[in-house]
């Protein structure tokens, strides 16, 4: 058991710099109407005590939250990671609290993470997930959709990478190293719709047959397994496997090794998200980097600019996605 | 864009019934002191309508967020998902929220999640993490602790599982494979120091010398590779290698590959925690399974209990894990 650690207050500054609670205050805020020498003094007693403001004590106190939710399908596929460090980067530094819930097990439950963060008093919402559009029914708070997705508030903001594009760039990468048998594993999902239709574009402008799976699974590790399967028993030619993100694909991995199929001297795999499964040494995916961070900083920005000024015309940003070539890729079999 | 659509309120539902509003609340709340034929007339019209009480709405009325934070340490590390699905399967029949922050990032800002819970009203608090001492200073909602934790807040529940006996777990069925020269891969947390202690323990009580690196490094599937690289490269001899949980074990997996050494012919690998990286078909890594899942259980109702009775004396909750044996471990080569 820890004992409770005396915290300097704002009374303690104020005693230390021998001025008023208020001046203390105004200094905190950055006030231009305090002298630059009581200012000087305020300072040197904040650094002699340690003393840090306490941002819940004054969230309390006033009526603010400072709290923005953040809504995603599912804490196991790791795509949010980064989102997550682009929202904090810039809402960190405003001194906003960011809080996640998920709707992956809301789905058994009916439990609805709109209204737990409405109910939290959230002064902003981020939608990185696919919520059923009754769950917007009630959303009166500032809102931005991230990624691509299928159900759009009414007023929102929208950041995403073009996942249209993204896809193209994993086929060009494939086709430059010269596959033709190309299969694409999907999912049910704003964002694999969108892939599955740069899949299907880039296909037919080749001339090549779209080979697709998964179309009525999920976009899971097992859903990727099962969907790479199928794609093997039913077109065992392909020579390389896109997958709709890095976790389909790291499920794809495993039905290609139960039927021996060596990765990437036979079939090459690409995956998409470029999250922490793709980098791992030990997997080391191909995959689209659909730069979250950024759309994370960009996500911020427009709900700090939407909660100063609610009545701004929505914005829909539309950023580009990278490629990052890794070890899983490399030229169809002679 | 989707149009708003007209949800039926209180009002609507008490209209066609023919019954007041208050009667409506009532019956909603499951008050005995209503008619059955009040009631039934209520639910009819419930049913007709598709009514659904705003849960947001209600405790926006009242002063109750019906919200539970939950800190975890990193949100790329996904042991705590099934730890949420427990807790989720106990809070939302109460009709809480869960909603999750994370430290790993406020390590750098200096923000506090435990603050941001403290903004928004959370009525509870599941510590799985390890935050600063000063983080705790002002907790003053109901706290329960999960997991294997260094610093505990006075008066906090506690619920884990025995990390001292997983590990003892992991290192038994290693020595009945035949096992005799094995490494571990630890790192700085609460969990990964009980893990070594039975690391320690049980190779000390087979008359075997403990070969541990990573002591200074992280918990991460970067410390994990680095760990086992200098494990490797001190200890060319080793048959099978113990990683304080399943990221740092992916890292393993890798630095095995560089020095050419087979999974499990050569070197047999386990890790901790029963994540769905090891659980993942193309991994298929044997680990100690800690039960989240029952952990959140547990710990849900510990929170709901003190939260019922603020007075109640703090208990300590500790469960046995068990192994979770698949094709990553088998005999030492002859």
């Amino acid at each position: 058991m820890i004992p409770p650690i005396p915290r300097p207050t704002i009374y303690d500054v104020a005693a230390r710099a021998g001025v008023s609670k208020s001046l203390v205050s105004l200094v905190l805020r950055g006030s231009a109407n305090v002298s630059p020498s009581r200012r000087r003094a305020v300072d040197a007693a904040i650094e002699e005590l340690g003393y840090r403001p306490s941002r819940a004590a004054s969230s309390l106190a006033g009526s603010r939250s400072r709290t923005i939710g953040v809504v995603i399908d599912d804490f196991g596929n790791p795509w949010f990671v980064d989102l997550l460090r682009g929202l904090r980067s810039v809402l960190d530094p405003e001194e906003f609290h960011v809080t996640v819930a998920d709707l992956q097990l809301d789905a058994v439950s009916g439990r609805n993470p709109v209204d737990g963060f409405l109910a939290m008093h959230a002064e902003g919402l981020v939608l990185a997930a696919e919520p059923e559009p009754a769950m917007l029914e009630r959303l009166t708070i500032p809102t931005v959709v991230a990624g691509s997705r299928e159900c759009i508030p009414s007023g929102a903001d929208i950041v995403a990478t073009d996942d249209v594009l993204g896809a193209r760039m994993a086929l060009q990468h494939l086709f430059a190293l010269g596959h033709r048998s190309i299969g694409h594993l999907t999912g049910r999902s704003g964002a694999a719709r969108l892939r599955l239709a740069g899949y299907r574009e880039s296909m037919s402008e080749a001339g090549l047959p779209a080979l697709v799976t998964g179309e009525l699974g999920g976009t899971t590790e097992g859903a990727g397994y099962a969907a790479a399967g199928e794609l093997l028993d039913d077109h065992p030619g392909v020579t390389a496997i896109f997958a709709a993100n890095d976790t389909m694909a790291l499920g794809a991995l495993a039905a290609l090794r139960e039927r021996g199929r060596e990765v990437p001297r036979q079939v090459s795999v690409a995956g998409y998200d470029n999250t922490a499964i793709a980098a791992a040494s030990y997997l080391n995916l191909t995959s689209v980097d659909n730069h979250s961070d950024d759309i994370g900083v960009d996500a911020a920005r427009a709900l700090l600019a939407r909660i100063g000024d609610p009545e701004r015309e929505p914005r829909h940003i539309l950023r580009k996605p990278s490629l990052v070539t890794r070890s899983s890729t490399t030229k169809p079999p002679p």
